[in-house]
């Protein structure tokens, strides 16, 4: 694999690999010292054009752990011109020796228009409403390690509930989930909804309780108060009663659901309860697991010979 | 050790045990490659909620030298809530495999708090008007190396002056400095003592003359403008007049005395003489005994076994 | 040598050893693991007044490839007073043990003026409109390569093209263009010469096309938009019309000559066309040999023994 893009770019078999993978970085991430020798001397660039301090660090830690030397070019999107500008720049860090870009910017399509300028590998760390395929890879991951279902999610019920109109996470999770075999439905009004849904592999419905009691893995999205200011839901209170999980809500999931969530929470908001007190709460094995994720794709794509061993 | 927050909390025991590991350290820095692999595969990350280039190089570069990543999140306060959002995003980092987080925090606690919602160690690198353990750790490791005092302090006068009611060093220096036997005495206008100083281990006066030839280490705090827009002390100038190491106060110290400063230094205000031109001054040694004394907080934090040896 | 500041300074000797050091460094840069544990144990401080991505980025990498630590003291002028505070900060890294300061500072003689201060080596990255001679050295070891002159530069003739008036870039290639044995020549609109030019090893011209087909390098530097509004240029079409490479021009440069750029380019103003499409467009190995050659000042100024072999 060169790049890592999108979800339905990679398609069924990278991705399968890549979770594979994912446990072995997991159980390297559990040995006292995590470090391996895997990517020594190659540098990992991370171009954020957005701010995202979890995703960089994320990112960062990852190629760390695989003794990559990392490089951070961060930009105000006012300190860069449009168009070409963007290409010195992309071109200039990588006369500079960068083996991989990891890139998030507001733009859809930013990774392939990047890849056009450089032989170095593009890691798509988020490109508008478009994608954000290692958030769907650690997704998944912790739905396979909570479950036990490395074989895949045929069968499995996941409701992604919340602002999917503006959401690339959403946008990956539903190829990546319905890739693997699950059953999505998305729980939004109809203003947060994307266009098209019908030729989406998902069932809409704008009834939480409805479907509450029957999922096996509840996804929250973040709901941005940007969204009010739009006019596109009315109160966040509203919203909340509607689409939020509050504390009446929390014992009408299965006792083995899980509660999902891509960070940063907006408690009070899409969660009006303490997730550590939800018995099935995985958020913060998702953050943990997006490590590993983004360990198995960087060498995935740098990488060379055998899986890493501990460094001694 | 799991944590390192405050001077009173460590005890004695604990801090004569970091200033001989201090020692130790300061040897390793001295080699040709300062560089030992006691924390290979240790994670320390940098939480600095207030801005303070130099303690965060100083906490980063003991951590290299033990060979530990290290990572940094420098939150303006305005990019996180208050409350639960400090926690979700303390939870979000440690969940990315964090050993040790270096907490600085405009407020008094937080240190205790953060500890509250991660099983890593936290190390108080500066929390409101309240405490700066390691800053106390390097000037009591200053202060033992100058006047070769590896027993303690018995009998030993200092001499603290200046804005001590809004100084977490002054607080955790008075701990330290008492806590190994010396006799502290605050010099300062009363409306910048802190209350209670009838409790605490100190003599007070507002005479730095009636001071001033008598003690073996002059402790200057930095003086900032803001005091005087508050109406603590009437005009700078007056000020040094009377509180400032001016250049006719510097003969009358005793020929062995230190002159010490936590830096960064109001030239013209609390020290109105070149400091190079003090015989006494130990102020660049107070700096380069920090990253010794932060490499022994952090190995005896998170290091196993036995002292660290140089890397071939 | 102890410090790096201007070409002037460094001399003939120092140039060509530097030059052939880089040649080294860049087949270490060729392999498949370009990290060599030369100046591992060494820490060298980037400390930038002025924001310069690029430049930071690269010494960082150089430093990196040789396994040197690396702290960042990033600055905004607000934030320090001038004099001695600089010295206070400049004094309070150094007692922190840093072994090279690299330093990009808006005003002439900065790099001087700090290396009185400590004992460590300086390295000029930028002062004023004074000196950059790391790009003058990687401008040098460009041409070196192209046309496989490691003999120097006796009979090549380049053309500097711009705003030589207020660019270091300028300075520094014309000091070592010439002390390499080219014939440099200055184009440029008289309001953008430096005066006294009849003091430097120069020849001077107002008129491109008068000399385009006869340069060896065509080196055209970055047109600062600024010009205009302090009424140095008169409108920037009418600059680029008269001074910038534009479709008409190119096909009238020698077939072997070279086009080079310091970047970031000014697309459009003193570059119109793509430099992809021009033949003797050197710039992205410029950027890729500005690795190289700060790999070898560090080195020289850094190292001891022999040449760095690879990590195994």
């Amino acid at each position: 694999m060169k790049h890592f893009r999108s979800i339905a770019e990679a398609g069924p078999d990278a991705v399968r690999r890549l979770l594979d993978l994912a446990d072995h970085m997991a159980e390297v991430n559990r040995r006292p010292n995590p470090k391996v020798p895997a990517l020594r001397g190659k540098t990992v660039c991370n171009v954020f054009f957005e701010d995202s301090t979890r995703t960089r660090l994320s990112f960062e830690t990852a190629a760390k752990r695989l003794s990559a030397d990392t490089m951070n070019f961060s930009v105000s999107s006012s300190s860069l011109n449009k168009g070409e500008s963007l290409r010195d720049t992309i071109e200039t860090i990588a006369a500079m020796g960068v083996d991989a870009f990891v890139i998030r910017h507001r733009s859809t399509g930013t990774p392939w228009q990047i890849a056009q300028w450089t032989n170095a590998s593009i890691v798509n760390a988020g490109d508008g409403w478009h994608a954000h395929p290692t958030q769907a890879l650690l997704d998944c991951a912790t739905i396979r390690t909570a479950f036990g279902r490395s074989d895949g999610f045929d069968g499995l019920r996941v409701a992604i509930v919340g602002d999917v109109k503006h959401s690339r996470v959403a946008r990956s999770d539903i190829e990546a989930f319905s890739m693997l075999g699950a059953d999505v439905t998305l729980v939004a009004p109809k203003t947060l909804l994307p266009p098209f849904t019908d030729r989406m592999p998902v069932a809409v419905t704008t009834d939480l309780d409805a479907v509450l009691s029957e999922v096996d893995v509840l996804y929250l999205l973040r709901m941005q108060t940007e969204r009010m200011t739009e006019a596109l839901v009315p109160d966040l209170r509203e919203y909340t009663a509607r689409f939020g999980l509050t504390p009446a809500r929390v014992p009408r999931l299965a006792d083995h659901a899980l509660v999902m969530h891509p960070g940063p929470m907006n408690r009070g908001v899409e969660i009006a309860v303490d997730p550590a007190e939800i018995p099935g709460s995985v958020i913060t094995q998702q953050v943990t697991n997006g490590i590993a994720v983004r360990m198995a794709v960087l060498f995935d794509l740098l990488g060379s010979g055998s899986l890493p061993e501990a460094t001694s």
